[in-house]
C-alpha cells in the first residue's frame, strides 16, 4: 500500500506542548511502556507497518517539519516538503506527483491520503487497505472512507451516500451543519468526513494538469508559491461523479484539543505529576523536570513545558489560540534532525542552552557574525571541527569560539552541551552555513 | 523601641515559593510599584522604620535564614541566631540577652517581641510602641497585645481579659477552641492571641536564670541545644500574674497558606501571567521566566518556582504539607548572603547552576573534592582567586576548576555566572572552607 499522510502545521491549540516548530503531532504522550512514550506521528507509523509491513509510507508536510521527522522517524520515510502552505490540493497533487517523478512508483498504482494525527486502532488501517484495493479496481475515481458518527457533531463535514450499503456511491458533500442538521443527515446515513481517501496516481496527476499549469514534479515544486489555495474538497472530491465512499464503524478520534487529547490518554499523568485524592478528571502533561502537585481541582487540564504553563478547564481548552497568539515567546525548546535543543536562562546579553546531539548526528557548519559562543560537553564524547581543526571532545572539555569562527560538533555517542550564547544581539537569525 | 521579630522555620505551606532554604518571609509578592515586589521581612521592617525611624530590630532566627535576612534588609539589622530551634521560650530568651551583652542595651529598657510575618498596616507598628510605652511604666511584667477577633475563629488561641477596657489585666489564656466555644469567648470580649508582647528585659533575663542554668549570652548560646522545647506562652505568660493586655483592632492577617496569602494580595498576577475572562478569583505568583495561560478556573491558586508548580483550590491548599514532604527534590533555588543561585539543568553526571553576585559580595575560598567546575561570566565583572591566583573576569571569560582547585569570585558589579558542575557524585555537602 502507497500512503501519504498530510502532516499539518503549528498547532497552538496544545501550547505549551506545540509552538511554531513543534507540531502536536510530534509530542510524546502514548505510553508504549517502560516510562517512554510515542508521539501520534509515530503511533501512526508503527501502526502502518504493523498491518502492512510493505506499506510505503510518505509525509506531506512543510521544511520546518522535516527534522522532526527524521529524528522520531529515521530516515527511512518519505518526505514531500511544500515550499509554502497552499492547502490540500497542491499538497496532494505535489506529494503525488513526488510518488511518481521522485520515487518511481507507476502511475497506475493507487494511493491512500490520510491526515497523520488521528487517534486509532489497528483496524483503521486495515480499512485503509481495503480502500486502496477498492481504488485499484477501478469502479470510481476516488474511493473515501467516511466514519460513522458517535454523535451529532458540527465540528465535521458529513458525506451523504446513496444506500447504507458497505460501499456505495456518494451523492453529496455538506459542510459542517447545526446539531439539528446534522441528526437529520445521521438519520439519512450519513457519515464524518474524516479527510481520507484513495485513488490511483495517474488519476490525481491528471487533475493537477487539468487544474494547473505545470510540466512535473520539479516545475511544480519551484512554481510552488504562485498556486493558490484551494482544498482538496472543493477543487476535486465535490465536483466528481465517479466517487464511492466505504462506511468505518471503527474507534476514530481527532485530537485537535486538550479536550480530547487527555480523553485519549490512558494515564492521568504523563511526566512528574502528583493529583491529590480531591481531584477529579485531572489531566497532567508535564515535560519539565519539577514536579506539579495539583489538589482539588475538577475536570482540568495542566501542562507544563519550557515554552510556558497551561491551567485550563477542559472545556475551556478550546478557547486557547488567540491567547497564545498573544503571547510573545522565544522558542525555547525544539527538535531538530540532529537532536533537540532546550533554553534554560535568558539574560539580556547571553542566553544558554542545552543542546543533544543524537549518535552519529551534527550540526551544520556554521558561523555567527554577532556573538560569541562557549560549549561545554556534559555527556558523551565526538569531536568538533573548529576553523577546520578537528578535536576529540568529551564530558569536561570546553570550547571557545568567537564571532565569526565556523564551528560544528559530531556525536560519537549521544553528546549533550551546554551552549552559552554572549553578544547584545543573540537572535536564531544570525547564523552562515558553510561548506565543510 | 527595641523590636526582636521571631522569624520561623521552613514553610512547605507555602510550595513550591518556600522550600527547606528559603521561608515565605523572604518570598517577594507585595507590589510596592515599577513592577517591584518586597517580602513580609522586608514589609515589616520598612513598616517598622516609617513608624519609629529609630527602631533597633533584632530578628530572632536559625542560621539557615541569615544569608536571606542579609539579602533582604542589608547589615544593618541585628540577628539573634538560634544554633538550633528549640520553642519560643528559649529563642526570646537568648534573643534578650543578645540586647543586653552583644548590642549593650540597658536591661530596664522595654523590648517588643512580635512574629515576623503579620500581614498589617501602620497602625499595628503604633500600637506596638504603645505596648512599649506600657511595658515602661511597669505596672504589668508583660503587656500583650491582643487582637479584637473578626470570626470565632479555631485557629488562635485565645486572650480573657478582665474587663473591655483598652488596657486590661489578663484573667485567662484559652487554647484553640472550637467555634461555639469561640463565639462564647468573644461574647465575653476575648481577644486572639496573635504572640505579640512586650516587657522589661531584666524581667526576661530574669526568668531565663529562673528557669535555665546559664551564665550569660555567649555561655546560653553554647549549650543551645541542650535546652529543652518549651514555648513562650506555656513557660511565662500562662504562670505570670502581673500581665495585662492592650486591644488592637486594626488590620491583621496571619499569611500561613495560600487561600490567607491569596486574600492579601492586591493584584491576582505576580509574575508573568494571563487569566483569562472566565477564571474567577484565581490567583497566579509565577517566579519562573516562560508565561502561565489560566483559563476557566474559579478559586484557585497557581504558583510556580523552580522548585515545581502547585495549581490547588484554595481551601485544598491548606492540606499541602503531607504531599510537599513526599517530594524528593533537590533544592533549585537558594539565596545566599552573596546572592542567590538557581540550578537550570540537571543529568546523570552534571548540574549547571545560574549564579548571580551582589556587587562588592564574594563566595567563601571553597574547593570540593569529587567534582570538576567551569564557570562562564554571562554578566558584570570582578575578579577569581583560583588556587591563591588572582584574575579579573568579565562577561565571556571562561574559568575551569578541576576537583580540590579552591576557589573564590569578588563580584565588582553585579556578577551572573553559568557553573557548570561536572563528577559522579555531586552534592552540596563536597564543599571545604579554606582560608585566603
Amino acid at each position: 500500500m502507497n500512503i501519504i499522510l498530510l502532516s499539518g502545521g503549528s498547532g497552538k491549540r496544545l501550547w505549551p506542548l506545540s509552538n511554531d516548530v513543534r507540531s502536536k503531532q510530534f509530542i510524546k504522550i502514548f505510553p508504549k511502556g517502560d516510562r517512554t512514550y510515542e508521539s501520534m506521528v509515530q503511533r501512526v507509523y508503527r501502526q502502518i507497518k504493523e498491518v502492512d509491513a510493505s506499506a510505503k509510507v510518505t509525509i506531506a508536510t512543510s521544511k520546518t517539519q522535516v527534522s522532526a521527522i527524521h529524528n522520531q522517524l529515521g530516515t527511512n520515510v518519505g518526505i514531500s516538503i511544500e515550499p509554502c502552505r497552499r492547502d490540500t490540493f497542491p499538497a496532494i497533487a505535489l506529494a503525488s506527483l513526488y510518488l511518481t517523478d521522485e520515487l518511481h512508483i507507476d502511475p497506475g498504482e493507487s494511493v491512500v491520503v490520510c491526515p497523520v494525527d488521528p487517534y486509532v486502532e489497528k483496524d483503521y488501517f486495515k480499512a485503509l487497505k481495503e480502500l486502496s484495493d477498492l481504488a485499484d479496481k477501478g469502479e470510481a475515481n476516488l474511493t473515501l472512507m467516511g466514519i460513522e458518527p458517535t454523535y451529532p457533531s458540527e465540528k465535521y463535514g458529513y458525506i451523504i451516500p446513496q444506500s447504507m450499503d458497505r460501499v456505495s456511491k456518494v451523492t453529496q458533500f455538506k459542510e459542517k451543519p447545526t446539531v439539528d442538521v446534522a441528526k437529520d443527515y445521521i438519520d439519512q446515513g450519513a457519515l464524518w468526513n474524516g479527510g481520507v481517501f484513495a485513488y490511483k496516481l495517474e488519476y490525481m496527476i491528471g487533475k493537477a494538469h487539468e487544474l494547473i499549469d505545470f510540466t512535473d514534479y520539479k516545475d511544480l515544486f519551484a512554481k510552488y508559491d504562485t498556486l493558490k489555495k484551494i482544498s482538496f474538497d472543493y477543487a476535486v472530491a465535490e465536483k466528481e461523479n465517479l466517487i464511492q465512499v466505504m462506511r468505518f464503524d471503527g474507534k476514530w478520534k481527532d485530537l485537535g484539543t486538550w479536550n480530547t487529547l487527555t480523553e485519549a490518554m490512558e494515564e492521568n499523568v504523563v511526566g512528574k505529576g502528583i493529583l491529590n485524592d480531591t481531584c477529579s478528571d485531572v489531566h497532567i502533561v508535564n515535560e519539565l523536570n519539577v514536579p506539579i502537585l495539583a489538589m482539588g481541582l475538577k475536570d482540568v487540564v495542566i501542562s507544563a513545558s519550557p515554552e510556558g504553563i497551561l491551567v485550563s478547564d477542559k472545556e475551556q481548552s478550546s478557547y486557547i489560540k488567540p491567547y497564545v497568539d498573544g503571547l510573545e515567546q522565544e522558542i525555547m525548546f525544539a527538535e531538530k534532525s540532529w537532536g533537540s535543543y532546550e533554553v534554560i536562562n535568558i539574560e539580556k546579553e547571553s542566553m544558554t542552552i542545552k543542546v543533544t546531539l543524537n549518535p552519529g548526528h551534527s550540526m551544520n557548519y556554521h558561523s555567527h557574525r554577532n556573538r560569541n559562543e562557549v560549549w561545554v560537553v556534559i555527556e558523551g564524547c565526538g569531536k568538533t571541527i573548529i576553523d577546520g581543526m578537528e578535536q576529540n571532545i568529551s564530558a569536561g572539555d570546553v570550547i571557545t569560539m568567537a564571532a565569526g569562527c565556523k564551528h560544528t560538533v559530531i556525536a560519537d555517542s549521544e553528546l549533550k552541551l551546554i551552549e552559552i550564547q554572549l553578544g547584545s544581539e543573540i537572535t536564531v537569525d544570525d547564523k552562515e552555513k558553510h561548506v565543510l
